[in-house]
Parts: C-alpha cells; sequence; structure tokens
C-alpha cells in the first residue's frame, strides 16, 4: 500500500514537473517575433485618397497573420498624418512610419519611386549587414495570401515567383527549369531585362546592404523599374523560383476602383455634407 | 538543513502543481471558438470572376482574426467548384459551403439575392431558437475592419452602424442621439424605409429563426433589398447603434477593378496562352 502511494506521487511529481517545464519554456516564446525567423520587411508606399485607410486596414490584417514581420510604411505627404499614425499605432504590427513628399506628380515619374528609395536608405542606416532579413515591395492594393510571405522568408539573394492579373494577362510569371528560371511569361515589353512586377520577388536584406547604392531609378521608363533595381542586384541566373517552381499564384495585382463621391458635392452645397469628424 | 530542503521541496510541489492545473485548463480552451461568446455567421455570395480567388482570400484572411465566426459561402454556380471548395479547407476558418445557381440574370435581380435568402434558409434548418448568435452579410469585394465584428457581436434585434464610399457619399450611416437611431445618412433614394447598405448591419440568429419566413425580397427596387428583411423583423427605433454612436467607419463598400486581360487573348490566338493549370 505504502509502495503504491510512493508511486502514485512520483507519477504526479513527474507530471507536475513537466508542466512547470513546459510553462517555463512557453513564456519565453513570443507570440508573433519568432527568434532565428528572418525578418520580413515590408515596404509599403501609400498616398492619400477617399480608399486609403480602408486599404491599409485590410494590409495590415493580413500582415497581422505573418509572424517576425516589420511593415515600413512611406507616405507620400509632407508630414506623417494622424490617421496613418493611429492605424499604425493600433495594427499590432512592428512598424516604421516614414513620410517623403514625392518632389515631381505622378505622371511624370512612376508613383511611390522616391518612397522606395527612401525606405531602402532607411534600411541601410537602420540595420546591419549581419542581420538576417528579407525585403518585400507591397503595394496597398494588391491582394497577399499569408502564403507568399512564407514563400520569401529564406531568400538568398533575389527569390521570385508568379503574380496574377498583371500585364494583360492572367498571371505573369518566371518559367522555371530543373529549379532554375529559365524565361518569363508575359506579354507585356517582353524585352524587360527582369519582366517581374513589383509583387514578384523579393530581396535578400544582406544582399540590399552590401550594394549601399543600389536604388530604383526614378528616371526609369514605365515597366522598367523593377529592372532598374534587380539589374544591379543579381543576374536572371541568380533568381530563387519559389511557389512550387512558379506554378502558383499567391499574389494579385488588384486594384480597387476610386470611389464615386458625387453626392457628395451635391449635400455640401445645401450644407448637409457627410460630418467631416467622422474618419473614413 | 533538513526543514530548509523540506520547505524547498514544498515550495516547488506548490508551484509544479499550479502549472498542472494551468496546462489541464489551457488544454480545455480551443483558440479560436470561445466558449459563451455568440457565433458570427458570416453569409458571402460569390460568383465566378478572374479575381474570385483574390477576393475570397483576402476576406478569409481578416476573418481569420476573429474567434467564434462561422463563414457561409453560397456560390453562384451549379456545382461546388474544386478552386472555392479548396480554399475553404485550407483557409482554417469555421464554414459551410453552398451552390446555388441563380435563376436569373444579375441585370434583372440585385445580385446575390437568391443566394442570401439560401443562406438564411440553411440557418433555419440547421440552427435552434435558443443558439445565441449573430448573422452578417459579407460581399466579398468589400473592406472589414475587425473591429465591426466585435461591434455586432452582442447583437439583440439588429445592430447598425456606417459604411464608408457608399451611396457615392464618404460615408452613409445612422444618426444617433441618446443612444437611439434618429435619421439617416444619406443622399440616395432617402424614401428608403432603412437606407442603411447590406454591410451596415447584422441580426440576431434568434430574431431571425423567430421569423422563419423572412427573406429578402428578390423582387425589391433597387436600394430596397435591405429594407425588404429589415421590415419584417424590427422598426427603426428597434436599431442598436454601434461604433461609438455610429460615428467610427469599420468597414468599407470598396470595389475591385475588373482585371483587364487582353493579352491574353492575343497570346492565346499564338498558342502561347497562360498555363491553364496554374489557378489564378
Amino acid at each position: 500500500m505504502r509502495l503504491k502511494l510512493r508511486n502514485l506521487f512520483l507519477f504526479y511529481f513527474v507530471i507536475s514537473s513537466t508542466c512547470l517545464l513546459y510553462v517555463i519554456l512557453q513564456s519565453g516564446k513570443p507570440c508573433d517575433w519568432e527568434k532565428d525567423l528572418p525578418i520580413i520587411y515590408v515596404v509599403t508606399p501609400t498616398y492619400p485618397r477617399p480608399h486609403q485607410r480602408a486599404e491599409l486596414t485590410r494590409l495590415s490584417q493580413t500582415l497581422l497573420l505573418v509572424p517576425s514581420l516589420h511593415w515600413i510604411v512611406k507616405q507620400d505627404s509632407t508630414v506623417r498624418s494622424q490617421p496613418v499614425a493611429d492605424l499604425l499605432s493600433q495594427s499590432g504590427l512592428h512598424y516604421t512610419h516614414l513620410n517623403l513628399k514625392a518632389s515631381d506628380p505622378n505622371w511624370l515619374k512612376p508613383r511611390g519611386v522616391e518612397q522606395r528609395n527612401e525606405a531602402l536608405r532607411w534600411l541601410q542606416l537602420n540595420r546591419q549587414s549581419d542581420h538576417t532579413g528579407v525585403v518585400y515591395f507591397a503595394d496597398d492594393d494588391n491582394t497577399y495570401s499569408v502564403r507568399i510571405f512564407e514563400e520569401m522568408r529564406p531568400t538568398k539573394k533575389v527569390s521570385v515567383w508568379p503574380v496574377g492579373l498583371v500585364g494583360g494577362l492572367r498571371y505573369e510569371g518566371p518559367l522555371v527549369k530543373n529549379g532554375q528560371v529559365v524565361g518569363f511569361h508575359t506579354a507585356w515589353k517582353i524585352h524587360r531585362p527582369f519582366p517581374i512586377d513589383m509583387a514578384g520577388f523579393a530581396v535578400s536584406l544582406s544582399l540590399l546592404l552590401s550594394h549601399s547604392e543600389a536604388q530604383f531609378d526614378p528616371n526609369a521608363e514605365r515597366g522598367f523599374l523593377e529592372s532598374s533595381l534587380l539589374g544591379q542586384l543579381v543576374s536572371v541566373g541568380d533568381l530563387e523560383p519559389r511557389a512550387d517552381d512558379c506554378t502558383k499564384v499567391w499574389v494579385w495585382h488588384t486594384r480597387t476602383e476610386k470611389p464615386k463621391l458625387k453626392q457628395e458635392v451635391y449635400l455640401e452645397k445645401q450644407g448637409r455634407g457627410s460630418d467631416i469628424n467622422v474618419l473614413v
């Protein structure tokens, strides 16, 4: 009887000790910033428009599902706007909020170029070259499956994958043979050195930091912006195909319609416009 | 010395036992289906189009951030399509996948009416009236902040809030005085009994189940669809204002541009169209 009690006690002792160990291990594990996981730096240029808050909300909620992610939001504005600042602080994400008023109107230069280059400079200044990470340029109107972030995380130099609904096609993307990129499925400006949409590649942070002068060419011809950066970093043979040898579409170049706000003008004339204190 | 060791052991025993209790309690707690939390039934009618998978992916990822949620996806199709079925099964959500081919083309009837009514019938057949829950009609192209779901969860009859970028205005929404809805901010068809967008209200499940005949009127005039259901359930005085007395916009009536796929036709003619095995 005494032996049985002792065994029972020993059993209880082992189980409860295991639980103690489990609780200690769990407490040291951050829920969203996993140790040793390369950090994904998502660079998002954004500009004021009626649906800006909607777009940033939607994107922030997608990013919230991705561990070890740092969102660099670059506003096209002379000041950091309070609504965007509030959205970021309430997002639950690790983030950096930058602003820069683009010097040229967007019909002269590809939109967001200067903002993306500013984000590259910020990384050069604020991150060390031994830091493992990956940089992705994510516009605020595209659609991202969380799967694409896990595909890009182990990027050594530059990883690539197809993008849906772009270039007038169902998708544009690299053609892969024996694990190597051997060409591109595209129909628009097929002579581009890297006919890849901004949403279709990610660059390793250390590669970027080791090319301190690398940036997007603000004078690049339309469609050649991606090539202007990638040409400074890699050749086509270096590209690392992802998403099952570039056969899966996990990012889409969606565009949101400009909202029609005609009635607003009509009501404003009658002094009955929408309450300006209600943030949209 | 012996007493000290005994105290130390007792201390360890208490701590490890507490941990055992903690682990037992944690194991009984589901991570996403919180007990006693009313379940939000999100009804989404959807139809085949090039950006359908993008839209459903984006929405599913938003819904994944909401605990105790059941997604009812109603496809406008004679069969349940495999891509939508796969998307749902991989979404990590509790869901029901239904399908119904709408009998009328969408230019005759408001799109999604029959699908929404089918979802109401499904709830009537599959849920008991003592079940606490709330029903929300969420189209797959709108933008939802996760905050709106927490606002609607404690709905007693019908809860309401503003919707951004709808009806030609920055927002449409109820006007609230002393916690009561006293009117509506709208500029379009202002004589509607309930000038509220589909995204601007949620209905308690028990209220719906106690009105077994309640459904959307497929013959309702454009803009009167919401009123056709709500008029069977409540009067304006019953509406429960949410989102800080309807002063916050946490849902937007965004619309996604129809993708231009001209180059696809051009490549197809040359026999170089996009690989049909690549799902977009």
